[in-house]
């Protein structure tokens, strides 16, 4: 008799979006005459652009022609998409060799299949708040998963713990809490990391939203990451591509370790072998369209797209400075995390928000022990509706 | 310190088509002058059809336009494309609710991280000669593997054997071999996996290709199918799209199983928990495109192209019934899986070939130890090259 995975018993439905889709359909019910502003979307809303739509439309082109149709591409990613990628690793000073970058279907998969490759008996160390597929892909497998805890005190970035851990999940700029990590403290990771031959499982899927040239794009700006740092970056923020999927991974070839056996295995061969065995590459078509965002023109062009959130970010970050609420992200990130004013909790927030004003944001504790009492705007929304919205807290909370 | 999954440590590389690659460069470098001829290909060749193209440029219109842009949509797939997947199991008198079926990327992904769902402590029966990846996936996990042996004798359609397993690899049209499961041999695997309330995964990928209507091209046309089977789907070879990347995965809801632990787990519920987390679903405009597959013009030219495939086929078979060759596949299947002649082994008959006549194909031995002594051809070449190497190899047989 088959026996299945009995650890998804121990996987937490997340209610999260789910409720907040509930109280919204709720409250439209009851007011159909209110326009609800929201501001709790993490997509993007912006379309593809033109850049990379004619490189999708060429494309299709190609693949409807005998001549140039393309059937089976490599697993890892065509190299034209792949020298790309390397080129802009190059601008922060990163270079990498052709075969440690991985093109994928999107950061999730990735951060979720990358799990494959270690043992289940890992200690998982995961700041809360978190994004929750960490979570719940090494509940999956049976983990040991020790929280740390990001806080107002540690300015949600917290720093090694004494203990020592084996897997470390860090993102930044950060989802939920739009924190970003300044090179010297990133460098302290590092350092943890190398010093416990630990592996760092870094989430850079917001990078493209950092102005401030001192902050690091790519955790391999810092001295010591290609010994222990896995990096995982996408499309889908940088590009508009959360419907489009395309994402890539970087697995250094320094990331080598013992085995109990004896031999040594390879991370980046072990990704390679997992890679070519149970994927088969993104469509080429979308590799085409990725390659366009690092055109002249390509880039030209994302960049307005990103100049436009970050306006709605800077109208929110305004806004909260004005009424002297506690905030961070927003700056170098499209998230900004807020604590609700008057000590209200996370769901309480939520729900005056959307009765009195029909503004709608995401309550800071669905991401985590550490969201109680927060809160969660994101800048992915329009321009007018992020103004109007901003406006109706202000006179709400002022 | 950071514990690698040591069973990796166990798999074997695969040398079969770099094996092959090597030798046919060697050969070209050597015989300047000589055209190849490559019939052991397991790729498409045609173009995607017209009505594929256009959904697709189309798509990506929509994602370029603000009113029409799409984000993140659901990671089990669309409904549109899930309702048109569904009208196409009506056809074959087989009823399935939306939320049974998931799209996906191909079936390979689907049929590497199905594992996810099982625990390691599974007996897996896999026939050989057998598709890599049903054994590869699950060294990788350590699950103990019996192999089943397809041969000669049993038209390289096995049985079930005398013990109980508990999860069941089929693959009918068979890759590499050809063979198809007719009706009454399925109901034995079905009626063998519901007595020991085992899971079988059954690889459809082929299914496209069977012209009888005799034979069943889902499992779920068997009585008792749906309780203990999940079927993988591909337009791959459907409809070109392996470079395109689009399938499916049927998981009905009666399958449902207890635990050690008490209470019971949904495969379904499981599979959708597994793809919600680890997986962000297909591009929007790889599922318009996969859509238009099911419209009437679309079936129409598939059927062009697959009609093209089927005659290259019989163009095979044809040639090694004239020469006296045993052989199976080839009528309902891409795939012709022959005896290589006057008791050669496959490496030294595709030395033969390749040496004698410059034509290309796929040793048996490759696919495991009961492909030994036999050799694969594929009808996915262009029709020219197919007459020419077939004539080639009956005047060097003959």
């Amino acid at each position: 008799m088959v026996s299945v995975n009995e650890n998804y018993l121990d996987m937490k439905e997340s209610y999260l979006f789910s409720e907040i889709a509930k109280r919204v359909a709720a409250f439209a019910a009851g007011h159909p005459e209110k326009r609800i502003l929201k501001l709790g979307i993490g997509d993007v809303t912006l379309p593809l652009v033109p850049k990379v739509t004619e490189a999708l439309h060429q494309a299709v082109d190609e693949m409807g022609a005998q001549a140039t149709f393309r059937g089976y591409g490599p697993e890892q990613g065509y190299d034209f998409l792949k020298e790309a990628i390397g080129n802009y690793y190059k601008k922060t000073g990163v270079s990498l060799e052709l075969d440690e970058i991985f093109v994928s279907d999107g950061a999730k998969s990735d951060l979720g299949n990358i799990t494959d490759l270690f043992s289940v008996n890992n200690t998982v160390l995961i700041p809360d708040p978190v994004y929750p597929v960490y979570v719940d892909t090494n509940i999956m497998n049976n983990r040991k998963i020790v929280f740390l805890s990001a806080n107002a005190q540690n300015d949600f970035l917290p720093l090694p713990p004494a203990e020592p851990a084996d897997i470390i999940y860090l993102c930044s700029p950060n989802n939920p809490t739009g924190a970003v990590y300044p090179k010297e403290l990133l460098q302290k990771w590092v350092d943890y990391a190398n010093h416990n031959r630990a592996i760092i499982l870094f989430d850079a899927a917001y990078e493209c939203f950092i102005q401030s040239p001192d902050l690091p794009r790519s955790i391999y700006q810092i001295e010591g990451a290609k010994t222990c740092a896995i990096e995982f970056c996408s499309f889908s923020k940088t590009a508009g591509f959360t419907g489009t999927r395309c994402g890539y991974t970087v697995v250094p070839k320094a990331l080598v370790y013992k085995t109990l056996r004896g031999p040594e295995l390879s991370l980046n061969k072990m990704w390679l072998r997992r890679q070519t065995t149970k994927f088969n590459g993104v469509p080429y078509l979308v590799q085409k369209g990725a390659a366009a965002v690092f055109t002249e023109e390509g880039q030209k062009q994302i960049k307005e797209s990103i100049a436009y959130y970050a306006q709605n970010a800077k109208i929110i970050a305004q806004t909260l400075d004005e009424l002297g609420i506690y905030y961070i992200g927003g700056i170098n990130s499209p998230y900004i995390w807020l604590r609700c004013p008057n000590r209200m909790k996370s769901w309480e927030f939520f729900d005056y928000l959307l009765n009195n004003i029909s503004v709608v944001g995401t309550p800071g504790a669905g991401f985590g022990a550490n969201g109680e009492g927060f809160f969660r705007l994101t800048a992915f929304g329009n321009k007018e509706n992020t103004i109007e919205a901003m406006q109706l807290i202000k006179n709400l909370l002022a």
